[in-house]
């Protein structure tokens, strides 16, 4: 499954190469680009990449655009690379670094998906907010409520419109002739857009 | 709102017409597509099509193929052939009736979504098997466990590869200042392919 | 079903008498009646005590000990009196008016329950801080991102141990032959320890 | 915390002594032995008894009954004794073997617990039955679809009064100053009362 040959996201989660990096799993990475409202030309940092999952969904659907992958780790500068090449995407660059010091060399944008913050989510979306175009989208991932919270406080305080899910998915897993019920962790999704 | 210019799937719910008719909400809408695997050309079939939700989404993906749309109730129907409007979608056909029988004269198929089966999910899987081609997928959304597990038994008995999950989605609500958790039904998403 | 003659809590929804009062659901009354750790003699407050349910659930576990529901609205005052009239309970007290106000001529008091604040859940955690007896109990019910947070926020301040939980309640409700599953609102529940 | 001092269950994990075994979790458990309403001189079996977390709490509560728990592991046997020593209960006896032979030879029930099944839940049912008093209730815990169908369809046939619920919880866990949401595995709580 090396070629992607679907209009659909949804990559399974096993067919990416994987470390030991944290990885947006298949039903919230496909709500996550879903809220981005992705274009096919549209300009896209994945800030915190990790693994590269969204980066690499993100470039196919921007097939004209450009995505812009922010990752501190080198495992993880590696996994998108080797990701990259795996479903042959060439739209994308991996940046090494940590946001918002990342940030500063970018191009303006036109969305916005943060799946890791290393604790200056505020910092971060002060420094998007003047990157970011009219109308343009910022897609936040909070596995803990501190990170929920800094995205409500900063997004009114910006004066964003923006909305809240919280997803929790649980899947089957066969065991023999049973299917056991496994939940994953909640994830919020929170969604703004600028005004 | 009336064009959809994204490579993204995800109208938000308020977009559509709607009636008393039940809805696939977004975030479930938006995960069943994904496991649906749509192409450019993709023949589809809708069934049990309520407003037409998934119906318009699917025809834009598959704007080279066409979806056809199956719905018994005379609301769901014009609710439909509105919502087709509003999103100038036109590569798709509503077929007032009930399934099995109202699949009987339709051509083959490569993807089926059921999002309702009046009872008869079995001989309704029992009639997809005979129009679904090799690797063609079928998703169903079962909001009672009769429908999962009928789904289970029958995608069992034909032999399907088959995963299954399940999808609480919790919005908040702005209440004054407030933030309130919503929480919406779940829902199982069965997504077999046919071997 | 007038009398609870058991051992343990979660007297069913709809033994209770209920009006357009909201209610502390079964199974979310049943873990924080767990998480309060009640005695045989405990003095509690319950705030915001809507139709009296966790009232009178925690009344029938104190029994030698007393229950202060405060609640501001008539209805609810009368809601909590009829149901302790129907449970035959009397350890309890019921006293009209908002919280933090209404607290200040309560006892010291070992447990409290906060299922509604009003908007002053931190003036009321500093008044309910000075009656608290050392390793007494508050349990908030959060049905708002705001009521959580300014929960965490004032039981740091207040250097109390507290742990949190959300619980998702789904019930299956009987339609014909099917069984429907119906999400509760999600609701967190944050109980904390007086060092 | 070797003596529970409250009227309310809800022992936190924890406290117990635990193996490899798997073991009801808290909110879980205090909603499992909610629904089964235990009354001081109950007599309960508690099948599946793995740690015995859940055998302890009932027999705190049943003081005057007796609490027969079920294990075929040496080890859940074990953690099960060394359970009730550090808690001090005595009203209890453990049975290492499979039900439903090892229910054979055991008196009549007021109430029965069923967490682990060997995947022969209806032949065990089918012997509670026999052994259960009028108005006697059985709770189900089930962690797979196939329990949960097991369950449905064997107290149909018996023509037993149930309802189901699933419960998901998310803890939050401290990781420095941030609160992570940590999904548990959802559980399906199936309760049901003879005629």
């Amino acid at each position: 499954m090396d070629n992607w040959n679907y209009r659909t996201v949804g990559i399974p989660d096993s067919e990416f190469i994987r470390g030991e990096i944290p990885m947006t799993k298949e039903e919230v990475r496909t709500i996550s680009l879903s809220k981005l409202r992705l274009k096919d030309d549209s300009i896209v940092y994945d800030i915190g990449a990790g693994t590269g999952s969204l980066t690499i969904e993100s470039a196919l659907l921007a097939s004209k655009g450009r995505v812009y992958a922010i990752e501190r780790e080198t495992e993880g500068v590696d996994l998108i690379k080797s990701n990259a090449a795996k479903f042959q995407v060439s739209n994308l660059e991996v940046i090494q670094g940590s946001a918002p010091k990342a940030l500063l060399d970018l191009p303006e944008v036109d969305r916005v998906f943060i799946g890791g913050s290393g604790g200056k989510l505020e910092e971060i979306l002060d420094v998007i907010d003047k990157k970011l175009k009219a109308k343009g989208r910022i897609v936040i991932n909070a596995i803990t409520l501190n990170t929920l919270n800094s995205s409500i406080k900063k997004l009114e305080e910006l004066a964003y419109d923006f909305e809240i899910c919280n997803i929790a998915v649980t899947r089957t897993r066969q065991v023999g002739d049973y299917q056991m019920l496994q939940g994953l962790n909640p994830v919020y999704i929170i969604s703004g857009e600028k005004g």
